[in-house]
C-alpha cells in the first residue's frame, strides 16, 4: 500500500508557511507501515491541483490531500477532486446541518459562503470527525481512494488518526509495525562512520530488515537511524536492540546518546550518576555552555554556575589565571581549575578561543582551547574550527561537552 | 520563468525532518520574481528521484534539487541527474582538490568515499560556492537547467544566494526589484499594533505600493514588513524609507530594530553610543543572556562578562545578595548591583525566577524578576511568563533586554 500526500496552498509554495502537516502525516503513515514515496506541494490553482492529484493517484493506491477546504474563492480542493473523479459537486444536507449547528453552538452568525463547505463530489462521503466547519472527504475512485483533510493542524490530525490511518491499514491488510531508533554520534565524519559500519550495511543489504541510514545534523552530530519492521511491538524492539548492539560494537564510544537524548542530557546524566557537580568558565561562548545545559530540566542537580570572563582582565581577577596570552592551553587549564575552586564544584570545564571576526593573541579565528579539571586531574585540548563566528561557538560547545564525556567514561 | 524544487531524503518522507529547505528556497524565488508551482519530496531511491526530476523538468524551465549529495551509499542525486541528462558520472579533479584541501585545513583524515562527492555528470559544472565537502552542480539540459545543492542548510543557502537566484533572474530577464524592510517591535500585541497603524493601512489600500504586513514572531516580537516594488534600487529604498518614517510616527519606541538588527544588536549599539559597559547576573537563564549578546560580533566593546549563579548559595557568596528568597524583586536588584560592582561595569542587569518544572520560594512557575543598575540608579520589574520552561527562559531574555533599552533611551 502506497499513499502520497498532496499539500495545497500558495502560502506553502511561497515559503510563508513551512509544510509541517505533510511531515506529521508522513510520520503517522510510517508508524502504520504504509509507504509514502512522494509528497507534493501545489498552489491554489485548479488545473495544477488536478494535475498533482492525478500524478499521485497514478503512482499510489491512496492520496491524502491536505488543505484547500475552506469557504473562500481560493479553496479549490473539492472542485479539483470532483474533476479527478469525473463528476460534479452536490450539496450534502448532513454537512449543512453540522455547520449550522456549529455556528449556533458558538453563538455566531453564519456567512452564506460557509455552505460551500458542504458541497462534495458525487460518490464522496464525509469523514465522521469534523472538529471545525471544514468537512473531510472520503472519495473512492475504482480500487483507489482520495482523502481530503483541512489544513488546520488540529482538524487534520483528528481525521487522520480517527479515520484515515485505520482505513488504510485495513485496506492494505497491514499488520506490520515500523519503528526507528536513533544512535547519536560525535567525533567521526559521516564517511568514516560509514566505513566503520560497512560490515553491517553489507549484511543488512542481504537481510533487508532492519535498515540503517546516516543523517548529518550539524552541531547535533551524525545520527545513525535504525529502522525495523515487525508484526508486534515487542519483536520490533528486539530487532532494534540487537542492531544497536551490533553497531555499538563497531563504533564504540562515538555514540553519546539515543533518540532524543542530546549531548547536554547525556552529560548531566553521567555527572549525576557519578555524584559530581559542575562549574563552567566561558570566554568566546559568552554563556552558551551554561545556557545549553540548563535547557534540560533538573540541571540544578549537577550544575552550580558559570563565570563568563569575556573581558580578559576578568580571567585574571576572578579565576586567578596567570598573566599571558588568554587564547592558550595554559589559560584554559587555569580557568577550569579556577572556576572549580571558586564555585566549590567537583568538575570545572572551560573554553577560551577566537570566535572572530578578527584574530587574537596571534591565534587565527577558530582556535579554541578546552580545559577540564576533574578534582585534581587536569586535561586540555586544542580545537581548530571553521568560521563563521556562530559555527565556531556552537562547535566549541559540543566539542567541549564531548571532551568532558570521554574523560568521565 | 518557473522553477520547481525537488527535496531528496527518506527522512523527509518519513517525517523525521520537516522540509524547511524548500520553504527557504521558495521565499528566495518569490522575492526574485520567479514562479514555483510545484514542490516535491522524494526518498533516497534512484528510480523515484529520476521520476520526480523528470516530471518537474517537463513542467518548468528550472529545477533545484536539494539533498542527496553526501558521500554515502544513499546519496543518489548525482546519479539521478546523470540519468536524466542521459550521461555518465566523471570525477572532477578541481572538486577533488577542493575536498582534499578542506580535510587538510581541518587537520582531519579523508575517507576514500569522500571522493565520490567529486563525481559529477558529464556536461555539469560545480557551483563556485562550496562551504562543505559537497559540491553543488549546474546541469544544463537543452534550454532548461537543473541545479543540485546539499541538504545542509548553510551550504544550500550559500549556493542559492551566491549563484542560483542571480542566474535564474538573468535567464528570466526579470527587472522589477522587490525589497522588504522589517520594523521589529516589542511590547504591543498584534491587534494593538494593527490599530495604531490602521491609518497607514487604509491609505496604502488606495496607493497599492508599498504594502505592509504583520508577522508575529514569538520571542523575536512582532515584525512589520514593508514591501515595495520599483525599477531601480534607489527608488525602492526611497519608498521604504518614507513608509518607515510614517509608521514610526504612529508607533514610536515600540520599534527596537530594523531588518536583521535584533534586540541584542540594538542594545549593544545603544550601550556603545553612550560609552557604557555591561555586566550580567543570571540565574534561571543559565548563561543565555550573555550567550545571546555575544552572538553579535564586536560585543566585547560593551560586554565585560557574566556571573551565572544557578545554585542559590552562589548568589550570596559571589554577588553579595542578602539572605532571603532568591525569586524576589530585592534579590534581582541586589544581583544587578552586585555584578556591576564585581565586574567593575557601568551597567548591571540581572534575572532571577522560576523556569520550572516545579515552583520555588512559593512562587509559581513563570515568575521572573529583572534587576537593572545603571551607575547608582536601580530599577526592577516583575514578569509573569507562560510555560513551558524553554519559553519562559526565552521570554525572560527579550523582556530583560527591552527593559534595559527603555531605561537607556
Amino acid at each position: 500500500m502506497r499513499c502520497e500526500i498532496v499539500a495545497i496552498g500558495t502560502e506553502l509554495l511561497l515559503g510563508h508557511i513551512v509544510d509541517t502537516n505533510s511531515s506529521w502525516i508522513a510520520r503517522r503513515l510510517a508508524l502504520a507501515g504504509i509507504d509514502s514515496h512522494f509528497q507534493t506541494k501545489v498552489g491554489d490553482n485548479l488545473d495544477r491541483i488536478v494535475q498533482a492529484i492525478e500524478i499521485a493517484l497514478n503512482r499510489s493506491e491512496a492520496v491524502i490531500v491536505c488543505g484547500g477546504l475552506g469557504p473562500t474563492h481560493d479553496d479549490l480542493t473539492r472542485n479539483a477532486i470532483a474533476r479527478v473523479m469525473g463528476t460534479e459537486l452536490v450539496r450534502d444536507s448532513k454537512i449543512v446541518d453540522r455547520i449550522r449547528n456549529m455556528f449556533k453552538e458558538r453563538g455566531r452568525v453564519m456567512a452564506n459562503n460557509n455552505l460551500t463547505q458542504a458541497d462534495i463530489p458525487i460518490g464522496a462521503t464525509a469523514i465522521p470527525e469534523q472538529p471545525g466547519t471544514a468537512a473531510g472527504l472520503i472519495c473512492p475512485i475504482g480500487e483507489k481512494i482520495i482523502y481530503a483533510v483541512p489544513g488546520v493542524p488540529s482538524e487534520m490530525m483528528a481525521m487522520v488518526d480517527g479515520t484515515i490511518i485505520n482505513a488504510l491499514r485495513r485496506k492494505a491488510g497491514v499488520s506490520a509495525i515500523i519503528r526507528t531508533r536513533t544512535l547519536r554520534t560525535w567525533g567521526a565524519s559521516e564517511s568514516l562512520l560509514a566505513e566503520l559500519v560497512a560490515p553491517r550495511i553489507s549484511a543488512l543489504e542481504v537481510i533487508g530488515n532492519p535498515t540503517i541510514a546516516f543523517q548529518a545534523s550539524g552541531i547535533e552530530g551524525i545520527k545513525i537511524k535504525i529502522t525495523a519492521k515487525a508484526t508486534a511491538e515487542e519483536e520490533v524492539n528486539k530487532i532494534l536492540s540487537r542492531e544497536e548492539n551490533q553497531i555499538r560494537a563497531l563504533i564504540g564510544n562515538l555514540v553519546f546518546g539515543v533518540d532524543n537524548n542530546n549531548m547536554e542530557a547525556s552529560i548531566l546524566q553521567l555527572l549525576e550518576e557519578r555524584g559530581l557537580t559542575l562549574a563552567i568558565a566561558e570566554s568566546l561562548t559568552g554563556g552558551m555552555l551554561g545556557s545549553r545545559l540548563t535547557d534540560i530540566p533538573g540541571a540544578s542537580k549537577v550544575f552550580k554556575g558559570a563565570i563568563v570572563t569575556y573581558a580578559n582582565d576578568l580571567k585574571l581577577e576572578l579565576l586567578n589565571v596567570s598573566k599571558g596570552p588568554v587564547v592558550s592551553e595554559l589559560c584554559a587549564r587555569e580557568m577550569a581549575t579556577g572556576v572549580r575552586k571558586l564555585l566549590a564544584a567537583d568538575v570545572g570545564i572551560s573554553v577560551t578561543g577566537v570566535a572572530g571576526p578578527s584574530e587574537q593573541d596571534g591565534q587565527p579565528v577558530g582556535t579554541v582551547f578546552v580545559g577540564l579539571a576533574i578534582h585534581n586531574q587536569i586535561f586540555s585540548k586544542q580545537l581548530l574550527l571553521p568560521p563563521p563566528r556562530q559555527r565556531i561557538r556552537e562547535f566549541t560547545i559540543i566539542n567541549a561537552l564531548n571532551f568532558l564525556r570521554l574523560n568521565l567514561t
